[in-house]
């Protein structure tokens, strides 16, 4: 699979700049080759990084961009006024080297937090990328290149009435709506109406990357940008939407099956809740419970915990008529816990995919949440990550 | 250390009745020999145990009551209708056995969820609990009673104007306010005016059981009750409050430094806020994120987690003023690190004190949050409680 360069008119190029363990990947650049209409969602920590304020700035005045200039292993946030000129400076160098404007540059970064970029290590690491691409794209690596903590490639790929749509994500840690340490990049050939994708990535982004959390932290770095340079033509928009939203279903379980520490892969859903904020509620206490993540961890269905998560939600219940159920199995009903061979229910959750359903019994809205397990491995990665 | 039994006209029995392991002490009844006033403060959690749920009606009609009965390894939480009656016949059982009326005895339980007391044991655990009394009181005995995953007992006991309190406190994980997997009782043999000790406890409760977080789960069970008997007389208001806070402060503090698998006890103090509700949001962030708390526990001052978190809080922040320091290290100020050699603050602490300190620069309010550090080990205790 190459993802970014799939669509046509894309070239993607990759070096290894030594941010991260030298002969690792830690520089990308997104090239299209004409400008290119360009939509992005960003964090909503107010310590935005460097490069997501910078982002900002350019899509308030630009819409159409030729580049995303990337690194990983340093994610250029708490960094203050220092870090906002080596950010520029980034997107100066891509400009200079691809003869296009600066303000035609985007810019990702994502890493440890609160360290000033090795700007001769990024200034040598930009050239190369770019050089890498003249003559052959590398989609294939770019989704190497922004990895952290990951531990698998993030790759994924549409077709759909002749247009094509690529997206590479990265995420494992410090992963919770609104959105994640997560940065996803999107390409497409579709000609789209340029005030049309912006709100369209927002609603895809809401129902996908917003749904996700491994580990409650929002960051400071997340980034969601789609880049659409109309090369293949135009496409039923409905038809777009719901391939982008697909395409980004697939990105963002990824993210959470390669969840910091993961060996579950959890959905949790509720359903009968009279609106879709109550549900939320309960679907997030539960998501982000620390008790409930390493019960899941020990395969141990103790659904006591899921309900002491709903319980202090917030959310409008009225407990008599809650029904939980935990892979098939109805587990508490009517204010009290069922009958039932817990172990087998243990033996079900060994499978790695565990399904808990959250029925309120007071109307028709629901909410599905996707999470992690909360692991002794997840406490290792954590505990050492700087020094 | 004897704690309940410490002000005068208070005894306390014990028994191992053999819900937990045997050979462990798993009931207690706490006895006042008159009519004794009494307060109490409960979870908010909307799937309220049975014993919370009969003391807050226990509580609406008496302000007198001669008794608690707790017993611990079973919470009595999610047991429906059947679980209420459990908790009326253990008041009833213990009213019989002191010759007073079942409405003067209050009930608490703490333990696992969603299971059915074993009740034939409980019924035998509480006739011998209180045979175990009549001669002589087992004060020092009941905080070992109410343990479930805590590793020591939570006594304390205080003295002024000759008036006594005593304390005992359960809780090690699911602890959070309002309140925590937490149970907490307090005798004094004061003559205080009767209208006056509830509003008191919930404010002592307020600043300082409401301060503190160990795993963000806020239980089915917590309960905090003041007996106060008036066998040693009057006693001036303002400084018996300053006092039971003092004597409150103690046992919470007690309670995180015996956090499940905690290895720091850490201070987390906002300060310089527009407002103590500001300042409450940023504390509870950083003292609940999984990312500072596992860097906690390895000793790394990565405190780019803490600026996430305070960023992602929702509380109101200018980012330029936002000043961090670790045990006593600035670290972060006027939106950027300052030069500093990391390698001292991670030396730091290893000691096993973390103070965290994040000025706010707005305004004159702060609040001081209680926590602990995530460990591999708080996995293992929860991965593997119930199976």
């Amino acid at each position: 699979m190459k993802g970014l360069d799939y669509p046509k008119g894309f070239r993607v190029g990759v070096a290894s700049a030594g941010i991260k363990k030298p002969g690792r990947n830690d520089v990308a650049v997104i090239v299209s080759e004409t400008l290119s209409d360009v939509a992005g969602v960003f964090t909503t920590n107010l310590f935005a990084a460097a490069p997501v304020k910078y982002c900002r700035e350019i899509l308030q005045k630009n819409m159409q961009v030729r580049a995303i200039v990337v690194n990983s292993g340093n994610a250029n946030a708490g960094t203050g006024e220092a870090g906002y000129k080596d950010t520029v400076e980034m997107a100066e160098i891509t400009a200079h080297e691809l003869n296009c404007r600066s303000g035609e540059v985007l810019a990702a970064s994502t890493g440890v937090i609160g360290r000033r970029l090795p700007m001769d290590k990024i200034r040598a690491g930009i050239k190369s990328a770019i050089e890498s691409c003249r003559d052959i794209s590398h989609g294939d690596s770019a989704a190497s290149a922004i990895m952290t903590t990951d531990t698998v490639e993030k790759i994924a790929e549409r077709e759909i009435d002749g247009i094509r749509i690529g997206g590479i994500a990265k995420g494992a840690g410090m992963i919770h709506p609104n959105m994640a340490t997560m940065l996803c990049f999107l390409t497409t050939d579709a000609d789209l109406p340029r005030n049309l994708i912006q709100p369209m990535l927002k609603r895809v982004a809401d129902r996908t990357f917003n749904c996700i959390s491994v580990d409650n932290d929002t960051s400071t770095n997340d980034s969601l940008i789609l880049m659409a340079n109309g090369t293949a033509g135009k496409v039923d928009e409905k038809r777009f939407e719901s391939t982008l939203e697909d395409i980004c279903d697939e990105l963002a379980k990824k993210i959470v099956a390669d969840g910091e520490g993961a060996t579950k892969f959890v959905t949790i859903e509720v359903k009968d809740a009279k609106n879709e904020i109550e549900a939320y509620k309960a679907a997030d206490a539960v998501a982000t419970s620390m008790l409930v993540k390493t019960a899941l961890f020990g395969n141990d269905p103790n659904w006591g915990r899921i309900l002491a998560a709903v319980g202090r939600s917030g959310a409008e219940i009225d407990v008599e008529k809650v029904k939980i159920s935990v892979c098939g199995f109805t587990i508490f009903e009517k204010g009290g816990p069922l009958e039932l061979d817990l172990a087998k229910v243990s033996e079900r959750m060994k499978t790695g995919k565990i399904d808990i359903e959250i029925k309120f019994g007071l109307g028709a809205a629901q909410k599905r949440v996707f999470t992690t397990d909360l692991s002794r491995e997840y406490v290792s990665i954590n505990a050492d990550y700087t020094t």
